[in-house]
């Protein structure tokens, strides 16, 4: 099912990228967690063609992120509901609304406020050390060739930053 | 600079993407960040084509995500720093790791490993209350309208989960 775009790549990001890596994608994820998930509804949020949306949901099917739901019989019509995996983007895109407002801000102010639901306070997102529990900088954390790591992985040193 | 793939979009996830939504993109961020950072190694390590690359690597650095750099005189030879930008992208790369890894781990183990620089310790990302400084779970986070929102962004509903 995977599209190796990148065959000779051993690396974590390009495999998430075969998935996700496609910007209509990453954009019918978030109406998709936005509660958008109808194909009618998708088309006319996204502005995207119905065939090119009919593909990319269908590799979201196929891996598993979103899962795919009659809700009508006659005619039949479908909706697309996330799936954990999806909810496990949340994080991904999350960042890039929180990188989006820092860096491209909306003249109008930000389109979103990612709030905590209960005190209406901002998100904030932090690195912590699972063993040690102290919170990190970017700094403080490195990439370390795995046991997975091909040889120029390992060459390579750790994020430099 | 921007090329605005989708004009009707007052989204901060689309505009983030506009500029380092393409594949080849987030991949030479990873490389810059790991410390691949000279045009011929990029080429190298990304198996991209030269012109592809430039053209890459001439957005990044058109939209300050990148710093060019020569470092060296005869022949003139350029290298691609991360700016403060870039390291506040880590999160989003660190994220794609973490997915990778969980929901389509490498055979023989993750390539990368992200630790705690100073005790080995594995990275966690947390979301946080700026308000109240609980921790929060997707659940408790809701992405109300913000007074940049769209008439359609309005209408919809928070996040659901």
């Amino acid at each position: 099912v995977l599209d190796s775009a990148y065959p000779q790549q051993v690396c974590s990001i390009a495999r998430s990228l075969e998935v996700i890596g496609e910007r209509w994608t990453l954009l019918i994820l978030r109406d998709a967690l936005l509660g958008i998930r109808r194909f009618d509804e998708l088309v006319d949020s996204l502005g995207v063609t119905r065939t090119v949306l009919a593909n990319r949901l269908n590799k979201l099917v196929a891996h598993d992120v979103l899962e795919r739901n009659r809700y009508q019989q006659r005619p039949e019509r479908f909706e697309y509901l996330p799936t954990d995996k999806a909810l496990a983007l949340y994080a991904v895109l999350a960042q890039l609304i929180l990188w989006g407002d820092e860096y491209y801000p909306n003249p109008g102010g930000p389109p979103r406020l990612l709030q905590h639901r209960d005190c209406g306070g901002a998100l904030g997102v932090e690195y912590r050390c699972r063993r040690c529990q102290s919170e990190l900088e970017v700094a403080d954390i490195e990439a370390r060739p795995g046991p997975g790591a091909s040889t120029r992985a390992s060459r390579a040193a750790d994020l430099r930053v």
